[in-house]
């Protein structure tokens, strides 16, 4: 392909608004071009890795016999409000309608579609299982789109939908699926983390998340040197209490004037944060108009950790309660509150580590005053033990290692669904007994758009993009120092076929630029390779570069081809 | 790829709303699956269908230097006001908001945010001319949205744009569009026709359509057995008209009760209805606010030509002037309208064939009464003769061969644009001599989800689809008669793995059906060949069986992939 052919209009200059190293190099880099904000258009180059990361995505599907098809962006409101996602998916959904009043919405996600089709479709259990799938864009009318392309409204997803009549169906698809994923994910060179990831209420290995390490994530990954991976939300770590010794002392209410925190409830009364308890009111939503209050007591220094606590609860929606329900319930402001005498409409949840202490100080559900020396049953009632708290870096793992902390790029997402949508939708099939069961869903994902920013936010250096082989625009790109030079441009033209004759991508930089635009355009745009075809070419010599590693090797002409070729092999070998 | 796991839903009963045979049989076929009226999921035969033309698209565009991007399919609505569009377009563009009330349209069509990028992107004349384009699915409101695939809400479509510095750039860029649609019609083995399009009043051959023969196609295509072909808006026949040679008569004004059509007219005055001046009133749009009447007049058989008449006037809107209007400037009605006595506020255009007419009969503008022997000049005025008439079957082309009519489906369209969207949107470029020009451009289209449709059309037949082998969802169809049947199913799995190494696109009907459900699946989804392996396998025998032709050959199972070969370059060579 001729450099003169395409569009990239690379710039010295980032846009104002990027802050992360992929948004600034791939708008350098004439890869993406922001039409609204939060709305991408991918130039030739942009769109050149996403054709190449589809194209991986659909040979590991292949593999596991799952099925491309194509559903319509515009989705009819009607099955929307059937699942009742019309109104619970809230402000990122777009809404519209059209002629005759007919109400759309853009798909963010086609579980809906998909059953229907499946259900209209298939009768028996015979003809199941089923893995179908799209690539496709998809709309989230995100609050605040950013990072380029990691973040945005409109941006391209592989979804896959499997159906099965039997548990042992969903499992094989959605254990095809987390294989796939991870060789799909090994052949783009990304260095990434199959997480446990909270899966609500349902329980068990539900749910996997695969995560992109990069400063600019938005997840925190939990991870260890060893196997264990988790997100912040779902991490646990081994409980090393040591239950107390200390004779009970006398419960004392003190005066602790003006101390709202732990910290200056702790000096206020001279003893360690830990051996106080922090405890939070919420609200938790059980059900239509139907809340419970909860106090959850945990050591003064911990977090708490409110989806296992919600989980715990096994409520729709959790929120910390307000000043007025903390008045209403407690008697008290929220910085003073304790378990001391709360009543049984109140559910007591405290974590592990309150249970081994003794003679812990509480708030006294009296504003200005705090417990010293209250100790559990005693003084006071805990409904239920667990693990309620955020695990903290350096704790001990399930798997026995340090853990650590980063943040993720969330890039997939496997998860066993079940028969909620069936259920609603009515997606039943004959099973083997001749009788109607609903049929049973996973729902799969990887956001194909936001790859690119995760493998430029690893791979980018200060000079531009550098692309993984699998992924790269182009193999190869070859440049005449000088087009205007003959024997440079007759030279390099001659590499170029004899590349692109051996089945690589290759772009020939022929337009008529100076020599440091050109090599300053190549390192920006990030191709792995490239072959320099300057004075030396009359002497039959050109020097390769290696873009990732800023190593160069001079070979005869004759030789590029079969030089490439080895190279290419030993990038991909590092990239495992 | 195993029929057990890929999703084909057939079914013996086409839906009721389908009236195309396309839209039966794809949906029978378990090709596509409607969501909402006019919106439509392509299931996994269909999309098959549809990667093969995009893959077909993407080669002939490779050859011609076209360069693939992707352009999002929400766009802001503020560059589709500032060309004017976001009113122009009318009902069939989806409207809709996000948050914080940001207004976006779905794009119909790309050519403001193409025009926005290349204005954003290219500075100088060097980096042009470029063509870029993209294979994405576009919105239109369709208000009776029908025929399948054929006329819907959201359909694929490829769209090309050529941005150039000059008139040669834009020119190349057309013909190698045309030509590359010409490869791309021929592959798919598609009848088509290309035709003289109406191009507004930029005049010149400045537009192609191409246009698939086809029943419920909703274009009339004027063709001839030669070269000729125009839509119905644009086409023109050999002038054939003979002065008339009779003295001139008196003007002599006639009551003519009740006769409100030409025929009334001729049978109450008892002449030729080609005698009989056909008066048509207009009201042109020259402008915001701005009207010009127009009377037209042709030969009382012949059909007035909108489209003709607009590009005479040059006017931005023709609509047939309503009764009010009538009675206003000419003071009658409609159907009694006439030349004679008209004031030069009214514009007067007469048809060629009116010219050679001596002592016509008219309309007297006065309710109820006809003049005879009028006569050009003496009785009347005419401000410009030309051909305003719309051609009929059997007159000559200007190709000298008799003219046709057929419907023909839309499926391609070429356009040179100019530079009207260049100077809205101030996209300029420095030319040669370092002035600022417009960049000149040119749009260009294929109707990809449409093409669909329209080779079912020209192919289906009785039994179900027919697909040529270019595009077909698999090239060979392996069906075991009894899947129980070891021997049957061993064989068959040798030859479609055979098939698949040779690199064959192969379906190997592996489900426990009766023969008889399995030949008129296979029969349905159409694919070109079907090897048939029965009771003879134990003689190692197999069938094979042309799908368009019906006829069948015995072969040895080892000479299977051998005479597939042969059997599907002969199929190719037919279809060109």
């Amino acid at each position: 392909m001729k450099q003169s052919k395409i569009l990239i209009p690379t710039s010295k200059e980032a846009p104002s608004d990027a802050e992360a190293l992929s948004h600034k190099m791939m708008a350098r880099a004439g890869y993406i071009y922001q039409i609204s904000s939060g709305v991408w258009s991918y130039l030739p180059m942009g769109y050149r890795v996403i054709r190449k990361i589809e194209k991986i995505i659909r040979e590991e599907m292949d593999k596991i016999d799952a099925v491309e098809m194509m559903m319509p962006v515009m989705l009819p409101a009607d099955i929307w409000k059937q699942t009742g996602r019309y109104e619970a998916y809230g402000d990122n959904l777009f809404k519209f309608s059209g002629r005759n009043d007919r109400e759309y919405v853009l798909g963010p996600t086609h579980e809906e579609s998909f059953t229907e089709v499946l259900r209209d479709s298939i009768k028996s259990y015979k003809k199941l299982p089923l893995v179908v799938y799209q690539l496709q864009d998809k709309f989230r009318d995100e609050a605040r789109p950013r990072y380029g392309v990691l973040r945005s409204k409109e941006f391209e997803m592989f979804d896959a939908y499997s159906f099965s009549a039997d548990q042992a169906g969903l499992d094989a698809a959605y254990n095809d699926q987390a294989k796939a994923y991870r060789n799909i994910f090994d052949r783009i060179g990304l260095d990434y983390k199959v997480i446990l990831a909270d899966s609500g209420t349902i329980g068990g290995d539900n749910s996997q998340e695969f995560s992109a390490p990069a400063e600019v994530g938005e997840d925190v990954i939990v991870y260890t040197d060893g196997d264990y991976a988790a997100n912040l939300e779902k991490a646990t770590s081994k409980f090393t209490g040591v239950q107390q010794t200390d004779e009970p002392a006398e419960l004392v209410k003190k005066p602790t004037p003006g101390a709202h925190t732990v910290d200056e409830a702790a000096e206020s009364l001279g003893i360690d944060a830990n051996q106080i308890l922090k405890a939070m009111f919420f609200m938790a939503k059980m059900g239509e108009d139907d809340y419970q209050p909860v106090m959850v007591l945990m050591r003064g220094n911990d977090t708490v950790n409110e989806t296992k606590v919600a989980n715990a609860v096994d409520c729709e929606d959790l929120e910390l309660a307000t000043e007025e329900q903390a008045q209403k319930y407690l008697g008290a402001h929220p910085g003073s509150l304790g378990p001391v005498g709360v009543g049984e409409d109140v559910k007591i949840l405290a974590d592990n580590y309150v249970k081994v202490l003794v003679n812990m100080a509480c708030g006294a559900n009296d504003d200005g005053h705090h417990y010293v020396n209250a100790n559990i049953d005693r003084d006071f009632r805990v409904d239920e033990f667990g693990d309620f708290r955020t695990v903290e870096e350096g704790e001990i793992a399930p798997d026995g290692n340090p853990i650590k902390f980063t943040n993720g790029i969330e890039i997939g997402h496997i998860f066993k669904l079940g028969t909620g949508y069936s259920e609603k939708m009515g997606a039943q099939v004959l099973n083997e007994n001749g009788r109607l069961v609903d049929m049973i869903m996973g729902c799969y994902g990887i956001g194909v758009s936001r790859l690119l920013s995760a493998v430029a936010e690893q791979n980018a250096d200060e000079y531009g993009l550098v692309w993984p082989d699998s992924i790269a625009p182009f193999d190869v790109h070859v440049i005449p120092v000088n087009a205007k030079k003959k024997d440079q441009l007759e030279m390099a033209e001659q590499i170029t076929k004899d590349l692109e004759d051996s089945g690589l991508d290759v772009l020939i930089d022929d337009r008529k630029e100076r020599a440091g635009v050109k090599f300053a355009d190549s390192d920006l745009i990030g191709i792995p390779l490239r072959v320099t075809v300057g004075k030396k070419a009359s002497e039959g010599i050109v020097e390769i570069k290696i873009r990732k590693t800023g190593e160069t090797v001079e070979v005869k002409a004759e030789e590029v081809n079969n030089t490439v070729q080895i190279l290419l092999k030993q990038l991909a070998n590092q990239d495992d």
